[in-house]
């Protein structure tokens, strides 16, 4: 989708939204992703202005880049079992709050800090909103190079197509944060995400899947409306 | 365990049992471990007495070693998508011929390379048969090292301990051939091997776990009885 000013806009007002949410003494995921970033820029500042005592977990490498260039305290999650919240961004939402991630390929490393959050924010524009997954994005699955073979042969029987993403600045397929390759999965609209997320998980070699399904509390919808940004916060 | 004389023998001779179902023609999955070898060793024999026409796809860098070196034709796994047998070793195997995998930190590529074949045959000495998996063995999970303090965690709520596995030859834990973390999660007595095996594949960040339900379609199993080593080929 094109960045259009407006879009920047919303991105920009859900994530300073998101950011209101930390508190003094917190662990935050810190996402991957467009509206992400504006959660960040915007935490950063809330530290700087306000001696805002916090620690952030980063989602990716390019959110662990943008944290410690920003110079936030960067804890890995290897090392932590809980963070108090996480603010990510998502390719779709549902109304039930499953998503869709993983345009950035970042999905895997996402839902593990994603699990580790008591409390789960997606910060989007509203042209995320959908009432069905898997319209307008495929469902996006990292899968072990050698499990190539296998992985098509179980989506195609599952009655999906998929393949190797491709992208720009290397001959051949994407390859992923954590050294594997990403498929996008084109499963039309999902009627089922649960039996879908738990079918895929089932995949040897399929290292995770793009289905966020159960995990979000909240999000943050930024929209622009005659010229004025805003933000609301849907809860179920 | 210390690899007696005894169950040398038994190992060769479920191995040398094993290669006979090998025929000509055949795409074979050659597993890792030290019965799986002496499957590869017969094959290997086999081919260069019966010019046995044969791809083999290896299930671990050990395998593909062990087959490029004997002069076996070796396929990648990602550019199949159908196998017509595979062998492999296990480190315990139950009634039902669930099994317990991974010893060999191997047993996300073993998956993916058993998912692919039409008929998946474990080969083991007797003392590998039990009544319940889960007590001599621990249940090995290739975890990314990222998610060491989620998966921890999880594994935990589970009612289990685990600990990342530690070897020789480095500093800190095992690192796995796809470049993972391996913990040994303690099980005791599994009840329900299939419940076990979903609840694990739904954790984020756990890559592969060495619990194999459903897959095994026979088991061939060595013994030495009065200094006499044979194999049997048991079927559900």
């Amino acid at each position: 989708m094109k960045a259009t000013s407006a879009n920047v806009e919303a991105k920009r007002a859900a994530g300073r939204k998101a950011a209101e949410m930390v508190r003094h003494g917190m662990r935050v995921g810190a996402g991957t992703g467009s509206t992400a970033v504006e959660f960040i820029k915007t935490l950063v500042e809330r530290v700087r202005l306000e001696r805002l005592d916090v620690e952030v977990v980063p989602t990716s490498f390019q959110s662990r880049m943008l944290c410690l260039k920003s110079g936030l305290t960067v804890v890995d999650p290897a090392f932590v079992s809980n963070l108090d919240l996480c603010v990510d961004g998502a390719d779709e939402v549902d109304q039930r709050f499953n998503a869709i991630k993983g345009g950035g390929a970042c999905h895997t490393l996402e839902k593990v800090v994603a699990a580790l959050a008591d409390h789960y924010v997606l910060v989007i524009d509203e042209s995320k909103l959908v009432t069905s997954l898997g319209q307008g994005f495929p469902v996006p699955i990292e899968v072990l190079p050698a499990a190539l073979g296998l992985v098509t042969r179980e989506v195609e029987r599952m009655g999906f197509s998929c393949s190797p993403r491709e992208g720009s600045g290397k001959d051949g397929p994407v390859v992923s944060d954590n050294g594997n390759l990403i498929l996008d999965v084109n499963t039309g609209a999902i009627s089922d995400p649960l039996a879908l997320s738990n079918e895929l998980d089932r995949i040897p070699g399929l290292v995770g899947h793009g289905l966020f399904v159960g995990m979000v509390d909240c999000v943050v919808v930024g929209r622009v409306r005659e010229g004025e940004a805003t933000a609301d916060v849907l809860t179920l």
